[in-house]
């Protein structure tokens, strides 16, 4: 059952690899087991459909951006407040950076969701709760920012995380002064 | 040559069609005919290779998304501020919106930069030109905003346009709320 859902993940995560390095059209149950090494037909046993293998790379996209349960101890631990929220959103912003390919994977999901409405709707549950969670978690701990402003900042990191790992503009700004500014500035 | 040009342009607007409805992958010099309805080998003849096609692509992006002169004309008289600013923002924000195959064409020629370095290329220098001129713009017509504002603008549209055009989040806001709400915090 451990063995299953370890080649469940390393199937996931080579399908990630497979969004990034080829965009959505290459992603196949056979592209999957080559990047995974797996023998063909591994991955078609796993996910029977394409339907089954991008809700399970939505999972697992979600997994992998999931924080570091240490950085959200110490950060639980602070006085909440505006400097509080802008390290969640430099958490936020690291984690997208450190791990490209789950980043690429889902901008070429989402993009896939304009021609597809199979993965819209794959896509859209999870999207509508994170972002309600979000908005909880935020409310829960006494954080600056509600709906309008935790909208504002996916729009800002989404834009700024798509600029940095595709061909950046050449605005000489670093990407922490990037972030400095977006919490500056976008919190009430 | 204007009937040359004309073509050119009609076959540049074939090729964001693929882009946006099928993804880079799809976009190749037969597809461009296909959906242009041209004989097959047409699009070999006007743009000889793969990375010609993409130049050609990216210049007729930059076209199709260039300000109606009305509207320029309009706001070019009156009195330079935050509201002529915003005005501006929201022209911009509208184009994106108006032209959906155009954008998602663009974002996915970006998304394909991070993974072909002829395509960062091709990009590299339309976008280090826009922005160059968006900045030498704002200083000139004396416009608030200096780089690091013309740069976070950009940041934010690109996630706001990228998440109404694609699965968008469950958020309450209508675009131009959020275009508002961007105009009046990202300003200094």
């Amino acid at each position: 059952m451990v063995r299953n859902q370890e080649r469940r993940a390393a199937l996931a995560d080579a399908g990630i690899r497979v969004l990034a390095t080829e965009g959505a059209r290459g992603l196949t149950h056979r592209a999957v087991d080559a990047a995974a090494g797996t023998p063909r037909g591994t991955a078609s046993n796993y996910f029977a459909t394409r339907a089954d293998l991008i809700a399970a790379l939505v999972q697992r996209i979600g997994e992998r951006l999931t924080p570091d349960p240490a950085v959200s101890a110490l950060l639980r631990h602070r006085q909440p407040g505006r400097e509080v929220f802008g390290d969640y959103v430099r958490d936020i912003v690291r984690r997208l950076m450190a791990d490209p390919h789950v980043t690429l994977a889902l901008f070429e999901l989402r993009l896939e969701a304009a021609r597809r409405p199979d993965v819209a709707g794959a896509l859209a549950e999870w999207r509508r709760r994170s972002f309600e969670d979000d908005v909880a978690f935020n409310r829960t701990a006494g954080l600056p920012g509600g709906a309008v402003e935790i909208a504002l900042f996916h729009f800002a990191v989404d834009g700024l995380v798509f600029d940095r790992l595709t061909q950046p503009l050449d605005d000489g700004l670093d990407i922490d002064d990037a972030v400095d500014a977006l919490v500056s500035r976008l919190l009430p």
